[in-house]
């Protein structure tokens, strides 16, 4: 009976993290798995997904993953996150933009700039959100989220303190990048269109300095709120 | 005796507030009298600077303010402070540059830009901070702060949640701030250089957007870190 079958907050789906190679990449398979997603590894090339999938096999075997080149990783995914370096955001989006048309693109890209990745420089469109947004139109909604996330924490089996701030011009892709966010065990917040992405990804040069100059590991902020009185 | 004589974390001073006009100002004023520094109300003209001591003496009558112009007042305060609306910030600064020179300036202002205040809209120069420090030049100490911190809540005798992030080129101006918002009753954290106050002024149009869409009330942001396990 329908009353009867136990119904979860939301579909199983097919994510696929495209540079999924890195610690924050494989932070997001790993929790994603156990939530019961399926996961896809891509990467620039077949054998470095495949590295990335063994590697991720080590560290938690209980997560399987298939290995794809990130042009069939964007087509086979039901949702498509994007956790590249700032220099390989554009060259990778461009790669696989066609197979984006109809999705949510969950991009995790902090425009860092080394050497002084404790000092915000933001892109000239204002944030790599709205860069991504911008390169692929209207038909991909793009939602950012996990910025300010330290990678270590996420392949943990851990509480994390941190807050998501989800920011994206459709409501309905916020509401579900912020079910996943809570299905990965964070906190996610509406943090307003795409263009507010900037206030997450400048955030990350601010914890690195509150990290360098305060007695506190792995900073991250968290949203309060109060009642006046 | 020296050791036996009270000292305080910081000297008493004299803090004049541009602008002190607004809730913000009103607040920064009662919290500071009531930490014992002096405060000065500057404003557009002396009538105005007057009628904002007279509002403050209404509501916080402990908390003595002497009112003049905004000049004067840049030249009579050991510290600056400044909280007029992002469309005056330009102009009051330039009226105020030759007092500055050897000063902190505290810069609270936020470039929100109606009707759009909850999407996130940085000036050309990356921030209002940034712009406020390139048009007084090196001899004034921008600091900026207070960004996310609700105005009403300032004004009462609350404890607030919200922390503030202190950003400025100059460590020992940052260090003087961050004394300052303690006097006010809140948590300050090093947030790295001038540029990095993008990441606050970004932040409030994404707590406009929160208090918007969850069941919160003047959210604010709550620094928080943790260690590796």
């Amino acid at each position: 009976m329908a009353t009867k079958t136990a119904t979860t907050a939301s579909a199983k789906q097919s994510i696929a993290i495209l540079g999924g190679t890195g610690d924050l990449g494989t932070g997001l398979a790993i929790r994603w798995s156990k939530a019961g997603h399926t996961i896809i590894i891509g990467s620039r090339t077949q054998e470095k997904a495949q590295a990335a999938v063994d590697h991720l096999a080590k560290i938690s075997p209980k997560t399987p993953a298939t290995p794809m080149l990130n042009a069939d990783a964007a087509k086979a995914g039901d949702i498509v996150v994007l956790t590249v370096p700032f220099a390989h955001q554009v060259s990778t989006l461009e790669g696989v933009k066609s197979a984006l048309a109809g999705k949510i693109l969950i991009d995790v890209t902090v425009p860092l700039i080394p050497p002084k990745v404790g000092t915000v420089q933001l892109p000239p469109e204002g944030s790599a959100g709205k860069r991504a947004q911008l390169l692929l139109g209207d038909a991909v909604m793009v939602v950012t989220a996990f910025q300010n996330v330290a990678a270590h924490l996420l392949q943990q089996d851990v509480h994390i303190e941190c807050d998501v701030l989800v920011a994206g011009n459709k409501k309905v892709a916020r509401d579900r990048v912020i079910e996943l966010v809570e299905e990965a065990g964070l906190r996610g917040w509406h943090a307003g269109p795409i263009e507010n992405s900037a206030a997450a990804e400048a955030l990350t040069s601010v914890l690195i300095q509150i990290n360098r100059r305060h007695d506190i590991s792995h900073s991250g902020l968290k949203i309060v709120g109060q009642e006046d009185h």
